[in-house]
């Protein structure tokens, strides 16, 4: 980067550096099927930054709609940013479209290709009715979120929403911070043509919020191949992780357990035969040093709530450890 | 920084790491004489970022005022952010009271160490009464833009609002943009009491979003002192050259022109006699490879705005080519 001292003094275009937006399209086009023109991508400091630019481009006047189940902070950010948000049921295909309908809202922000928490993967039909839904009226948009699409372990990924829209209604969104590390704040998203004009015409004003230095040296990393290579070792890793542990589940038979949507992300679903509630399992497990989520708490409406599902996530567990929590967790579950 | 690999890769608070914020503190406290908590600093990825953030934390049902002549983005990031917003005249003392209170405003964004662009300073008297007309009412906040404060070139700096605000009415702003690089994006905004509750129950879910590498090099930056060194050879530097160029305009006496507005900033305003408008004078100037602005550019109400006053920005003319710049500047005012 040293050698790069003038250019790294040159104010970035509002939209990000030309050889990032570069770099990321290539990425895309190679491993996520995009084909996308770099002029459209717009990096920011993570996508919490760019959900507030989304709200700004197309007007607080809008009802934005969120997945329930889904990522806490989402409903905080649209309330932060004083827009009415719905809350929509999924099921095992995806947002529901017909609560969709019912809602009202003309936005609609979803993860299709890894749901959080429940990973479900939206089908295709889904999809398709998704864009169908989008089309049907002038300001419908969808937020495709694709975090976490790079940690897919297993079986061949489903096209984005934003490589079959004809129609330019998807406003496609990743991020670094979780791919590379957290601490990194630079995320990007791909504006449909029209919202694009409207970026170029009113809010390419704003100073990139990511500095020339993070931005080259990201650029760098992508061109000469380190992220594929980072994205690579950390599938194996994890998958090996996932692998590991689902063996000692499989082999640990005191409890019986389900285990669902472990294909694609850091965590799968355990659902556990048990009598305790869901805020008596947490308490137990934690009172014994064992952190655990359950599906219930990421539910906006608590009543549509399924029991006894816990979410693993094993990214963070070390693997001579996993054998003990798994023991400590069973025998939780079966003192009840 | 590569001692500190963990710590790095450690989330950062909302509001920034603690290191950056007591940094922060202490320079405020040792060169601006205010006395404030490292807790009520908020960290953020460029000033339009956490103006943008400020509208979230006071709502957008309020209507923001901004100085005019101004600062051309202001106007924009309001707008982007679908509030309301007035454009207030200036006399010589800062911006106008009678005309805030018409207004309807609720807040008022100034620049009070240094007006953009006239270089006025807000006297003591106006701050009071802005302080006042802050203190009269519940929902009414002061958002003190200090930037450029740093580069005072004589006389003895005013104190800021902020350090004279008793009820909590002023959110005081600066920036690292313009004082460091422009590619560099970290800027901060100290909240009043009362605010920065709001902030820890409602926003501080926010990740902050600056990266935790540009945080502690930054913090380590200004701790060690680098920065008050950097702010000192800048100062030199800029005073330098403002003194030269005023000695070159003082030696050439073809055309009689006023200086005014010269002791702060980057810039100084030259009234000159001329029959051109405006534009003709920009246009003559650029046809001769002179790029100028006048000041009746950066007023939102043109009917407002005085006839032949340059800005003479003197931060990035080469020392060998102002007197040819001079030159060539008066030869075409002389001309009209």
């Amino acid at each position: 980067m040293s050698e790069d001292q003038e250019k790294l003094m040159r104010k970035s275009p509002s939209n990000g550096i030309p050889e990032l937006r570069k770099a990321i399209a290539e990425y895309l086009y190679e491993f996520r099927g995009l084909s996308i023109s770099p002029e459209r991508i717009i990096i920011g400091a993570g996508t919490e930054y760019l959900y507030g630019l989304i709200i700004q481009l197309l007007g607080n006047e809008h009802t934005y709609a969120i997945e329930d189940p889904g990522y806490g902070k989402l409903g905080k950010i649209y309330n932060a940013n004083h827009v009415e948000v719905k809350y929509i049921p999924i099921d095992n295909q995806g947002i529901r479209l017909e609560k969709l309908e019912d809602s009202g809202a003309d936005i609609v922000h979803i993860s299709p290709s890894h749901h959080f928490p429940t990973g479900i993967i939206t089908s295709i039909g889904r999809r398709i009715q998704l864009l169908d839904w989008a089309k049907s009226s002038d300001g419908r948009y969808i937020i495709e979120d694709d975090y976490d699409s790079e940690f897919r372990m297993s079986g061949r990924p489903i096209p984005t929403l934003s490589s079959i829209d004809e129609s330019g209604k998807v406003i496609y969104m990743n991020t670094f911070s979780k791919s590379l590390a957290q601490t990194i704040r630079i995320s990007y998203m791909i504006l449909p043509d029209e919202l694009y004009k409207i970026y170029t015409e009113k809010f390419n004003f704003y100073s990139c919020t990511v500095s020339t230095f993070e931005q080259y040296t990201l650029a760098k990393f992508i061109e000469r191949g380190y992220f594929e290579k980072h994205i690579n070792r950390m599938r194996n890793h994890y998958r090996n992780a996932r692998n590991e542990l689902l063996k000692i589940i499989k082999e640990n038979s005191s409890v019986e357990v389900n285990i669902t949507e472990e294909h694609a992300g850091l965590h799968f679903l355990m659902n556990v035969p048990t009598t305790l509630t869901d805020s008596e399992l947490i308490k137990k497990a934690s009172d014994n040093g064992i952190i655990i989520n359950c599906l219930s708490q990421f539910y906006h409406n608590p009543e549509e709530a399924p029991e006894h599902i816990i979410i693993i996530n094993y990214s963070g567990i070390e693997e001579a450890k996993m054998k003990e929590a798994i023991e400590i967790l069973y025998s939780n579950i079966s003192k009840s």
